[in-house]
């Protein structure tokens, strides 16, 4: 399973301190994965706002891109040693490092609604639109529980 | 064919003027792309050079996001007027959107290095550091092209 990816990864890497630059290296390129999904997400967000005009393509793009993305493996990205107890560069509560089932299943809300996306992000500004509540949603989930405000 | 994924969405993108937040977010959103990138082939560099102990399992992950990446749709990260011409905040050159069949050679060059490392990056230290040299090849091609020293 896609969601299973994270948590699994994670515990297999061993417990050793990082070089700083390493920390902060592994920051970026999380923030680089994030960058991305947002910059999908805000896609989609512009279109529904009409701050861009639907087009189908784009939207089938993005949300294709967002499930892409689904298959990439974060556990590099979240070495133990990267929250925001270490560094002031993220946001992310050292938490995630401690509930990995609760991370889990934010992760597997959002695989959801990013497949949910992807069957309609194409078939009309109104299809679309009406998935992205869900998907938005799933990115708060996380937000709201694993990022400091 | 994964590589013609770019250059077919830069053509169909309108050339409009982008707001200078719009510049600098899909900016950031690029060099996430190639932040991931870039950490991944640490990954593989590092083992390599013996700065991380190889691990079979690791460097399969790496190849693996390395190919998985190749199948994001990066039009919507060129979109025109994010050059380093229209921004300091990148080195991309504006070369990059005056040469799509440039662009789309290098691209190539990358993901055939991408699959072939993902072929043998967890067969063993030798096998994958044999296939290191035109991975990290493919790279510098792009950047010794497109990208301001």
């Amino acid at each position: 399973m896609r969601f299973a990816i994270l948590a699994a990864t994670i515990l297999a890497i061993p417990t050793t301190s990082l070089a700083a630059d390493m920390v902060e290296d592994t920051i970026a390129a999380r923030q680089g994965y994030y960058k991305l999904l947002g910059a999908n997400m805000g896609v989609l967000a512009g279109m529904a706002k009409g701050e861009i005009d639907y087009d189908s393509s784009s939207a089938q793009t993005a949300a294709d891109n967002m499930v892409t993305l689904t298959s990439y493996n974060l556990g590099h990205l979240y070495v133990p040693g990267t929250s925001a107890d270490d560094s002031d560069k993220t946001r992310a509560l050292a938490k995630i490092w401690e509930d990995f089932p609760g991370v889990q299943e934010k992760g597997a809300a959002y695989v959801k609604a990013a497949m949910a996306m992807q069957e309609v992000a194409g078939a009309g500004k109104g299809e679309m639109a009406g998935a992205l509540g869900a998907l938005g949603g799933s990115c708060k989930g996380c937000h709201d529980a694993y990022r400091a405000k």
